[in-house]
């Protein structure tokens, strides 16, 4: 496969550009019998999609998805799902001026450089307008997990900036527009926001997304672990720049008698691990870290350089979030989603006794 | 693929267990004509196997590297090549006592689960030895990479434990047995690592690899971006429990205006990005960072179960690496090799004009 | 990948069904720069489509193709291509009495059982409509092919049922609705068609497909050879039930002194290989044939059983073409097409120097 | 993947050359818990070697295979399995006289011209011997569909040059040295093979491979059909020129009344479609034929030219099979196992009901 598809026996592959007619997507690989209506994916599109609040940005995009095939009668046939979005709130005149430049931080150059050529019009196929159509199909995903499995997905904003989450409490997360989970910190947020949105800045953020109910035995040695997959998943994400699994780069000072987590029929004592041991799921709620950088879209100049070779100084306009890892949130459960679906099929194929919720061994 | 697999256009495969007869690997999509011979492996392969200094496992093996196909005359012809590497110090009477108890920590119920069964000696397939094949593999990207693009990769400790290091220099990584790039922490480190074994336990440690030279252009939107592939490939390392690219979780508390990495024709002004923009290498050094957890192979006893279900105190014997961070180095290299070698060849297939190392526009 | 898509370099997959809202496909990895507009596709659309004459199904669709990305200015970007073709002309109401009956010869008894379901209007996903997309795809790779490398793709008739062409006038094939490339043949046909339609029977089919211009050195041993591919994709077009490579099934009663094509530097002195020796393209054209099967959607009663597992005598109504093997002509080409991009990009992965049109050593 | 693995979820993948040092194989995917020996193998390896007959090469491989990983206390682990065999009577002085010529209808053009250069020693890479690795691997598909699912797999030589076999008796097949299921035949093809080899020439032949006890439901539309990927698997072994479903060829002329297999609560009242039905198993025996050309390596002089491009007359020595058909017979039958073994675990991949040997609807 050529780089727009993810998975192996749960495939999903994306086509669409920011400014084009319409974003789209292909599911292969979904099993049938799945009741599966567009409202299964609307809600987390919603979650995600632009000019919901005023800390994201002021574009308008319904992004109401559409089920071209694949379903029928309401329930997944077991043959391809063919999605689509279509474009509605282009406004391609915004970036004309970056026709010939590039944004420093941006995709701009390296795609020019790659295809010797490219669709400038809001970033085209680097925009993260373009995880619309992994929100779409992660949705299909948590739906078949859920129902089947009993295994629920859930991200949080765990910091903005210099603003951490204290105390996680998950009830919070879909209460306010940050996906944050606590709510003491909700007012910090927001004078926070209106203060970099004065200075025309953007800052980074740092998100948790975690899963539970995930039975033992997913992920694929020795390439193919399910922390490999969820990293490839995670940091393909516009702006991420890097992924932990449960401790993460807190085991770099660990001793090896503290980071271990002991075993007893009961259970485990502890999650340092996040959920994976040896690349295989253990049962224990799988968790994953994301940082998400700041975008480069900002009103603050910057020296950049022009198609022709010459030396500019820059101001993005246009309409951005001022902290992209906020939309991240419903982007990292979906791609968690999609990889946790394919490595479920994966591990069925080799292993009859489907899936173990009640381990034969051990853990009650 | 069924997850012994890695890459599309440069696969590389692999088989064999902790104590198994041998391991081995495929390598399918070499380029032709490229002169290779076993001592083109073998050097980081003695850099990665055990028993070369007292920092690491006693595990004696010469891991002496044989091609069986797909080199003629002393080149490569374009066909699969078939590498193989004997066991010769297997004591699996070491590992008796743990075949009906799983280490904490350790993948071995993990694999239970999954498989219904497991080769419990020396971990089997989960044991860290497999990687022999991945850097002699990653070599082979390693020799092409170098010769024909010249592009050269180092990885480096750059933390153990508690002990940074402050300054990096390339010339020390190889004049010490840590791959330590500051030498005046290296009476540190052996004083730490003796404290260490004495008290039977273990340490967490962080390593950096970089690439110079990789051409800009490389890297497969959306799903395959080049950072995704790296983070999957170093994710999939033994013991690694997070990666970063550039500033990785250093990002969350940046701004927009402090993250970009400005640009002009002279090039760009910083590497905040660790040289990839949009998935896509931007001709900067690529660099990573990760983070291996402390084995769970101590002597420091911890609670933990059987097969049959019962709690036991457990202390793992055999012969293990406190640190196994440090023979991490050359397998980092070998999979950010392979990666970019993967990549290479999946840019061609798309892209006429091969590889732009002196960009069409911009940086000189 | 999960059996709808086709390629590794060159990624085409396609959803829809037969009566679903739309059929669309995703091309992955079609290299930058090609010119690309509707009409390029739509050519070998309309030589497909339904009800162009009295001698295929009368189901009127227009079957006009929409780019959703992937080209911007007229031009592909690199990035992946979204098409989408929506259905007009569904009569779903014909189809209702075959809900709950299988046609002998269908694919309906075997998708229900394979998923416990099936989207029963038109076939659905085994319709031979989904082969629409197909055949947009392949315009996209045959125009690749000719403008960058000068190959070109035909396909004719060979046979219908009894009557054979015995001579082969490629002027001939787009002058008349059967593409048959011997015109003194064409009432007979007419005549036999006629007959067929009043019996209500149907009848099976020959075709040829061509490449001229194909490169030396397509082609990936040892499973992926050209050969093995091309079959693979022509037998996966509907009805297909033989494919030949060159001589075929000629070869078993051939003494090797015969078969063999001789070499000089002037070039070969027969082409009875179908250009292919060892599964990689000898610069020869490549030739295939495939023999597709009368269709069973007839209105001569026949034994079946419903999904209840009552025996009845069926006739099938609705629309149908009396000779599938008419329309399958630009399907093979077009998937011929297919696999010799992909193969080319594959091919150009491993080999800097892309590709030999004229080779090195040997022929003129 | 790169040409030289076969399979998603069973994943084979080969190295090795003629001459060269050894032959191996990986097999990715295979279930655990399979009683697996060397034993399992070496009875088709035996079947496939050369040297048993005087019907073909005189080489003289003891083909001993050698499990290297995968397998623990005699039951496969789910791990990738490596396997071995080890060349042992090279005569590579024998091939010195191709070094600088391209034998006729081989791929010693083909791949000099893809690759550059091409290990020449008994056509390297594109030996037949390459396929020993295939029936090892084909052997423990063979074993896993047979006791877990109780599907059989046989082959036969239905057509050797003129010879066919009128009858077929399965009980004959593994009695005489053709593979030939018609005793009344033997003494002609004793005849016919001292004549040929009196001749120096050598004959095409025709193969038939059937499997029993396949469940419905495999194959995965729309381009991964179970005949598309039995085409493409069978076309890819040495020599093949053309593959048949069912009745293959002999639907051209057909008609729709004719091919249709009839259905009902007993069963299909017959078989034209050979177990496929729109490229999903029908739970009737599936059933293919392949047409292998004769080999061009013969002692009968034929034009070709050197690598320096000039003509020669050109005589084959070394030691061949007259007719490549005869040892083709376990090959083919091997990749038809290894097929069916591969979409067996992508057919569990996505649906849960494993494997319908009594379908849920029809036919008892």
């Amino acid at each position: 496969m050529s780089g727009n598809s993810i998975g192996q026996n749960f495939v999903v592959t994306t086509f669409g550009e920011s400014h084009g007619v319409a974003l789209g997507c292909i599911i292969d690989g979904c099993p049938p019998g799945l009741e599966l209506t567009v409202e299964d994916m609307q809600h987390d599109l919603d979650r995600r999609r632009p000019g919901t609040s005023r800390y994201t940005t002021a574009r308008r995009e319904a992004d109401e998805v559409k089920i071209l095939s694949g379903v029928f009668e309401g329930k997944t046939t077991g043959t391809s799902i063919g999605l689509l979005i279509e474009n509605t709130d282009q406004r391609s005149q915004d970036y004309s001026d970056i026709k010939d430049t590039f944004r420093p931080g941006h995709a701009d150059y390296t795609y020019q450089q790659k295809y010797g050529m490219r669709d400038y019009r809001g970033g085209g196929r680097s925009s993260a307008r373009e995880t619309a159509m992994r929100v779409a199909a992660g949705a299909v995903a948590k739906k078949y997990l859920k129902q089947v499995h009993g295994i629920e997905i859930h991200g949080y904003l765990a910091q903005l900036g210099p603003i951490t989450a204290d105390t996680v409490d998950l009830t919070q997360i879909e209460q306010n527009a940050f996906f944050f989970p606590d709510a003491t910190k909700l007012e910090a947020l927001d004078e926070y926001m209106r203060g970099l949105r004065k200075s025309g800045d953007s800052i980074g953020a740092k998100i948790t997304v975690a899963a539970k109910g995930v039975p033992v035995g997913l992920g694929e040695p020795v390439f193919d672990r399910l922390d490999a997959d969820i990293a490839h998943a995670l940091m393909g994400i516009n702006a991420v720049k890097g992924v932990e699994i449960g401790d993460g780069f807190g085991v770099v000072t660990q001793k090896g008698s503290e980071g271990r987590d002991l075993m007893s029929p009961e259970g485990f004592a502890s999650n340092h691990a996040g959920g994976v041991l040896g690349g295989i799921s253990s049962g224990q709620p799988v968790v994953a870290h994301i940082a998400l950088k700041p975008t480069s879209s900002i009103s603050v100049p910057g020296q950049s350089m022009t198609v022709q070779g010459d030396t500019v100084d820059m101001i993005t306009k246009g309409r951005h979030d001022p902290c992209v890892g906020i939309r991240a949130v419903p982007i990292a459960e979906a791609m968690l989603a999609i990889v946790l679906m394919d490595h479920l099929l994966r591990h069925r194929a080799q292993n009859q006794d489907v899936v173990r919720h009640t381990p034969e061994i051990g853990m009650r």
